[in-house]
């Protein structure tokens, strides 16, 4: 992989809810350290392509008023790094966006996109699968990474792969949206159906090229931003205000992927996980002999495979926890949840309640 | 009971770890607003004498490090109802100098001792067995309130009551220690044995006799503290701390009690709790419908018979629930319990951890 140099656009917008209250409007999934380790899913997303994408190449699509907070995840990266989109516009446009200002940088240029919010437990599979994935781009096709389902997801869109276009690589039959429970366990006995990891790999001229064919909205709109550019730059901010005020709210996938005559997928298995509970957190998490995944420095008399998470005002609280199993214990200071693991999907419902109440300063 | 006046004695010393982490070495527990209502256990126990006892009357035996936080709780009541023990000794000496300093006031003081950190659900018949007890004093019986025994505790001292002496009043026969469960089944059935409330009322006249035979070295240290404040008072701290170096730590029961040929004892039975524990203060709690306490405001999705308790840091904090039954959680911002409630005699393994560790701060 030594000779491959690719930039890296990270997509870190977030909104969400599971993992309230650790995550707020203010503060999405990616700013957490979910998972072992303290660092947040961010600074562990950036870190880990490191060896493809120097810190140098690296883009981080955002929202406006993350800006800030994303910056102290990752203050190693230079201020240009940093695109504050001005509203969310889903994933198509900010991709554009990120595509065209590195397609000005280096006309040239090979490009990762990554989310920003997921686990990857074995980083060297992974840098394998994102070589191969930018070898296959390199050569002029949009490329992606479909993961191997190790059980029946229904809450996931699915690729269908067919024939082998080199090693490791394999044409896209189609995109499929998430499935019934039917199809989702067709899918898993098929051996041709993998997971949307949501990573792409492309030429920056494939990519706008191929917006500029399957999604001329959003094309106009990163066109924009570039006459801006070109013109020296004084009107780029507006430009970007302006554009992202027109351009539709689409994903990458319905605007482009699913479009495409030509598409490759490398099916790869990296110890993945999106994360996509507090539940998630515990299992993934570094756990006590006793299965506690806490901080060390609490106290925990008695009490087995319990989550602790502290953040904000929380941060350096001793935490006693008697007697008790199973329990999501999440502490930001303004907020504490307690719940079991198991009913982690039940966050939303408490969040729910809480807008209903017209109490948004707690979400 | 309306030409009854007395002088009230408050006993706040306290140390004790059973409501840990919101009770500390700086906030005993009758601090704490522990029940139902929002006022601390210490502002209950002095409004509900008042009729008896009035504001001018009363005098709170504490320890000299708790003044501030106690006058705080008490803030109607004048600065010299404070008095502040430089040292922990039980309750015999600070009994017999806050007697000495009613005496000074008023030879015949009849005088109401009193815990601060008791539950009392019918104040009514309270009033009705002090009344009662105030009478037998004030016709020269050192009294006590003997409380109907509910179930077979051991965990209590006991009384035996003999012969009547008036209506509603009966001898002493003896103070027993806490009996093992045998006993305490046979005390139980007997009808005969109360359980010791720690409630004393006395002539002032009379207690100081009783300690001069029965607690010599408790009564010449409230001599020394008496001759100090009739030499016009400008040594009087400095009597009081020499006088509580070297009174010993004795209670009032093992020093004068247990020794008195004639005490009575008043049998009542007044709701009375002593608020042992995380469980109790649940069970004495005002209860949502689904058997929750806890101050309005906090949304508890779905759980039920949960006790949450917050105090200092975490006061107005968001707390949510979600399918979690019978937990007590306790938050003071610094510490977070989570336990259920039938554990709540365990508070005492954590808080023995956080010593051995020499987290002191935490305690």
């Amino acid at each position: 992989m030594s000779d491959l140099q690719a930039y890296g656009v990270v997509l870190a917008g977030g909104s969400g809810t599971r993992f309230w209250p650790a995550s707020r409007k203010s503060r999405p999934k990616q700013l957490l350290a979910l998972g072992p380790g303290s660092d947040s899913l961010i600074a562990r997303t950036v870190r880990r392509i490191e060896p493809l994408c120097p810190a140098s190449r690296v883009y981080i699509a955002t929202g406006a008023h993350l800006l800030d907070a994303t910056r102290r995840e990752l203050p190693w990266l230079p201020e240009p790094a940093f695109l504050g989109e001005p509203s969310a516009r889903n994933t198509a446009p900010c991709i554009g966006w990120a595509t065209a200002v590195i397609h000005r940088r280096d006309p040239d240029a090979l490009v990762a996109v990554l989310p920003s919010d997921q686990h990857i437990g074995d980083v060297e599979a992974y840098l394998a699968a994102v070589s191969l994935a930018l070898q296959a781009a390199r050569d002029g096709t949009i490329t992606t990474i479909g993961l191997t389902p190790t059980r029946p997801e229904t809450g996931y869109g699915y690729i269908e792969a067919g024939a082998a276009r080199s090693p490791g690589v394999r044409a896209v039959v189609r995109f499929t949206e998430k499935p019934d429970r039917a199809n989702a366990e067709r899918y898993l006995a098929s051996g041709r159906h993998y997971w949307n990891s949501g990573m792409f790999f492309f030429r920056a001229a494939d990519m706008l090229a191929a917006l500029a064919e399957h999604a001329p909205d959003v094309y106009r709109g990163v066109e924009r931003i570039e006459a801006a550019a070109r013109d020296g730059g004084a009107r780029e901010q507006a430009a970007v205000a302006e554009a992202f005020a027109e351009m539709p709210s689409v994903s990458i996938d319905y605007a482009v992927m699913e479009h495409l005559a030509e598409l490759a997928v490398v099916p790869a298995d990296f110890g993945w996980s999106d994360l996509g509970s507090w539940e998630s957190a515990w299992e993934l998490g570094q756990k006590d002999e006793r299965g506690n995944v806490a901080e060390a420095g609490h106290v925990i008399v008695d009490g087995d495979d319990n989550l602790v998470h502290l953040s904000g005002a929380a941060q350096g609280k001793l935490v006693a926890l008697v007697g008790v199993q199973g329990l999501c214990v999440v502490d930001t200071g303004d907020v504490l949840l307690v719940m079991p693991k198991e009913r982690s999907q039940d966050v939303r419902s408490v969040v729910s309640a809480l807008e209903s109440r017209g109490q948004r300063d707690r979400l």
